[in-house]
Order: structure tokens, then C-alpha cells, then sequence
């Protein structure tokens, strides 16, 4: 059976994987990505990383390579990035093809991930899917009967920067009011710090400094503060994926990244609030679920979609 | 050459039109739609118009039906239509198909409009494109990779009820904020009454009661409060526009719909919006133009559809 190399370059490490086309992964890790060296320099490592732990029995046919920003897949550019400084419109996928020395499908991480779950995970068995994944930054990628979406010059599927509340927050693509404003990592922890000022009573005033995880914790044991915070995330993120309802009518919506691990703190609000939105019950039947396949899902994606193009 | 009925009910006329199969529209009119008297009542009719104004030189091979509010069009079962109160789950389909004697292909009016602007207006040529329709209501179609987009149950593209800004204005909806609250016609008559009782010098002092085209003549007319609440108004639809240039990277978005005709004054400030609020140049590429078509585009729209599925 044909396998396929799958990158994800994060702004830290880059995580790396062997699959099989059916899906199956044979081996994972990651290396760090030392994102000022540039493009090249990483193709060279992941080479040696992929050296190492392939084995001869399967012929390796081609690579795909996962990267936030905006990727431009059928011209193999990437040309901005918001984890790599300085890798503006690069051809990266010209630069892992000449050191790899198979042909690479290059795709926003989000996008592959989206489609790694479409395949593998909670979008399995439907048509039309949607994939968020929230952290620090939000994100989409939609599967539209069956495809990815790219819209015409692949930079569909910014879900994060779509504006819920005009006039909002600050977000850091420069609008204001964007999902990723007002359910990022970032806009999750200043909720709480906000309705810790008012409020006080809360285990987290016990903690100088805390994250997303930190709240999750608190709100799992019980503290009514954080739960709060979770609730009025969750109703933020209802309205975005009611938006998402109207636009794309799609089966199920799922839900990924660090953030989501919050669960049902977060999940039950959104839905909640997506039966009170939506113009009518139809549109108000789409799934809310996790996503299922961790952060091995943009390697895989990638991997696949690579698959698929040749 | 092949011809098809075109069909497009509305909440008082109903328009109707002879189309051959290359989008030429032999002849048109409208005649009442008495909603009340129900849909089977309404297709004799149409089909009475039909007989005395088709010409025995072309077979009719399939007729299209549009018609506003949810609308199945692979079961041919309208759900709900905000126009014709009591028409809730009708097999518009069959009703029509067993009067006028051919395969009924019926579909979203916005959708019809927006394929017949993609085929034969102001998205000719393009592959990813919206039209929008601005009036009482704020509808809107896709168009996919040269197809109309349905989502899994025919109810994409609802962009009208997408919220922009939580907690904002009541919608006819039940929800807040959605874009029909703020740019639909009701609302910019209120946006105009608003800025009256604040600024009072104006043109529509002088009427007591004004319509969006009575601001457009006066804004024409260069009225400053006139052209403030178009500016206003064309803000909001380009951050409902960044929405969509976000989600789908579309090539053209056109709009249309009566309030339309207020031409630059809504679009120039919807340009500049979009251009600011987009998070990179690339995605703010998008052209923002007038739809071409008027209101015989839903009739055609839905005729070149059915042509479409025969």
C-alpha cells in the first residue's frame, strides 16, 4: 500500500507522521520547526526525521504539508503565515518537493484538519462539514459534499475572523468584534480576569496568572465564576456557528483545538444558543460535537489531501 | 430549442416568463398571487397565462418555481414562506407538476436570482459567486464552482439572518442583530427617523412618512442626513460582506433588491468597510457590483435551474 508523508508546521514544532492512504498512521513525532532558519532548512530535517523512521516496505508517493495562514494549494504558496515571521510568499511547496523528492499538496492547518475529521473523525459518514478549531487563534475549514473547500483562491473558511459583535473587541487581524476576539484563548482569559474584578469569589484569585486550561479546571470542580466565563464563551460561539448554519446548512459542526477541551462547559451554551437564534428548527439541526482526533489531525489531513492529488 | 416556464411567487404578484434553454426570455408578465386561495389555485392560474401567451413553435419541456422562504428543492416540499401564511409544508413540486403537466424543479427565490445574475449577470464568467438582495428582507445565493450551493437540506446562503452584532437590533427572526435588522428597509427607514430627531435638517422633514427610496432621491438630491444613513447602512452590509469574503473568497458579490437603487451611496461606504476590515489584501480582492437582472432574474433563475435538472 502507498504511504504518504503528512507535515503540520506550527509555530513551535512541526509535527510529523507516516500514513498509509487508508488513513492508517504508521508513525508520529515532531521536530522543532526553528522557524527563523526558514523553509528550506526545516524541509532538510523533516527529510532526516522521515528517514529515520520510515520503513522500505512502503513506497512513499507523495507529501502534504500543513501551515497556518493563507495557502494558496494550487500554486503551492504560502504567503503569510502568523507563526512564521518573514515567510512571506514562499513557494513552499516547490521547497519540500526538491528536498523530499516527491510531489507536495500544501494547505492551511486548519483545512487539514477539517479533513483529517471529515475522513477519520467526528465529520465521518457526512457530506457537508465544518471543523473549528479554537486556541489562540480560530479557525475553519469546511467539506462541502464531500470536498474541501477552498472558495477561488483558497482562502476560504476564516471563521475566526468573521465579525459577530461590530464595533467589538480589538482582534489581531486589525477588525474588531471577530469570533476570534471574543473566544480566543486570549479574550477567554481577559472574560475571566474581567468578571473576577466584579465578582471575586472565585478559586482563581488564588492564581496569579492562569490560561484556558486553568479555568477549565476550576469550572470542573465547581467554581461558579468559571463556569460563568465558559457560559458567556459559549454563547459567543453559538452565534458564530449559527452563522455558519445559515450560510453553509452543513450536518455537523465540530469543535477542536485546546480550548474545546473546556467540553461541555463551552458546548452546552453554544448549542443552547443555537436553538434560540436560528430562523427556524431546521436550521437549528446541526450537530454540535467534539472533534476526535487530537493535534495529530492537520498531518494527517495534509497527508491525505496529498494522497488525493495524486 | 427547448423552453421552460419560469415561475416566481410572490407575497402579492406572482412573475411569470417563457425562457428558452440559453436564457433568452421569450415573453414575461405577472399576475396576482391571492395566496390565500393556496398553491393548487395558483397553478391553474399560472398555467391559464401559460396557455394564452406561449407560442406552439417551441416545446415547454420543464418549468422552474421560485418562491421565498425554505424550500427543499430535492423533495420539492416548501417548508415555511414568510409571504404566504398558511403555505407550510406543501409539495409545491407536485402541486405544480400535476396542473402544467411537466417535471417542477422549485427552489429559494434569492437562489433563482443569484443563479440567473451567476449565468447571465453580474457573475457571468465568474465560478465563486453571491448575490445579495436588499429590501424588505436581505436574502442571499451561491454560487459554487459554477453551481448553486444548497448545503445538506437546501437551506444555505440564509445571509440575512447571519448576526453582526450580538445584542443588536430585534430581527423578524426572533434573534438580534442579524443582517436584515440593520440594512433590511425597515430598518434604514428607522435609522433615517433616528438621525431626524437628533440632527432634524433634512429634505425628509418635509414628508411624514418616508420610504428607502424617498432617502435615495434625497440623497441623490445631495440631502447630508440622506447620505449619512446610507453611509451608516453600507458599513454594516460590508462588514456582512468581509463575512462572506472570509467564509466563501468569492469572486464577485452582487447586490440587488429594491434597496440596491440607493447604487453608490450604500456600496462606495461597503467597499471601504471591506477593505478595512478584511484581515489581508487578498481576501479584501473580492468586487463588490450591482446585480443586472431586476426582478425578472428569479423567474429566469428558476426556469434555467429546472432546465438544469432535466
Amino acid at each position: 500500500m502507498r504511504c504518504i508523508y503528512g507535515v503540520d508546521i506550527g509555530g513551535t514544532d512541526t509535527k510529523l507522521g507516516i500514513v498509509k492512504e487508508n488513513g492508517e498512521i504508521l508513525v508520529s513525532g515532531k521536530i522543532e520547526t526553528r522557524a527563523e532558519e526558514g523553509p528550506e532548512a526545516l524541509s532538510v530535517r523533516t527529510l532526516a526525521w522521515f528517514d529515520e523512521n520510515r520503513s522500505s516496505d512502503f513506497p512513499i508517493t507523495a507529501a502534504g504539508v500543513g501551515c497556518a495562514g493563507l495557502v494558496d494549494s494550487q500554486e503551492g504558496q504560502l504567503y503569510y503565515s502568523p507563526n512564521m515571521p518573514g515567510w512571506e510568499n514562499v513557494p513552499l511547496a516547490g521547497t519540500f518537493s526538491d528536498v523530499l523528492n516527491v510531489p507536495v499538496t500544501i494547505e492551511n492547518d486548519v483545512n487539514c484538519a477539517a479533513y483529517a475529521e471529515y475522513r477519520h473523525g467526528a465529520g465521518r459518514g457526512t457530506r457537508y462539514f465544518i471543523c473549528m478549531t479554537l486556541g489562540t487563534g480560530v479557525g475553519g475549514g469546511i467539506v462541502l459534499d464531500g470536498e474541501l473547500f477552498r472558495g477561488c483562491h483558497g482562502f476560504a473558511g476564516e471563521i475566526g475572523h468573521t465579525v459577530i459583535l461590530v464595533d467589538g473587541p480589538p482582534c489581531t487581524c486589525g477588525c474588531r468584534g471577530c469570533l476570534e476576539a471574543l473566544i480566543g484563548a486570549r479574550a477567554i482569559v481577559e472574560r475571566a480576569e474581567k468578571m473576577l474584578r466584579t465578582f471575586g469569589d472565585s478559586v482563581l484569585n488564588e492564581r496569579g496568572n492562569f490560561t484556558v486550561e486553568d479555568i477549565s479546571h476550576a469550572a470542573a470542580d465547581g467554581d461558579g465564576l468559571s463556569v460563568a466565563v465558559f457560559r458567556e464563551t459559549g454563547r459567543y460561539l453559538g452565534i458564530g456557528i449559527c452563522n455558519l448554519a445559515h450560510l453553509f446548512n452543513p450536518e455537523v459542526i465540530a469543535i477542536g483545538g485546546g480550548v474545546s477541551r473546556a467540553g461541555e462547559f463551552i458546548l452546552g451554551p453554544a448549542r443552547e444558543t443555537l436553538v434560540s437564534c436560528a430562523m427556524n428548527e431546521r436550521v437549528a439541526q446541526v450537530r454540535i460535537v467534539p472533534a476526535e482526533l487530537g493535534n495529530r489531525a492537520s498531518f494527517l489531513g495534509a497527508a491525505l489531501l496529498a494522497a488525493q492529488g495524486t
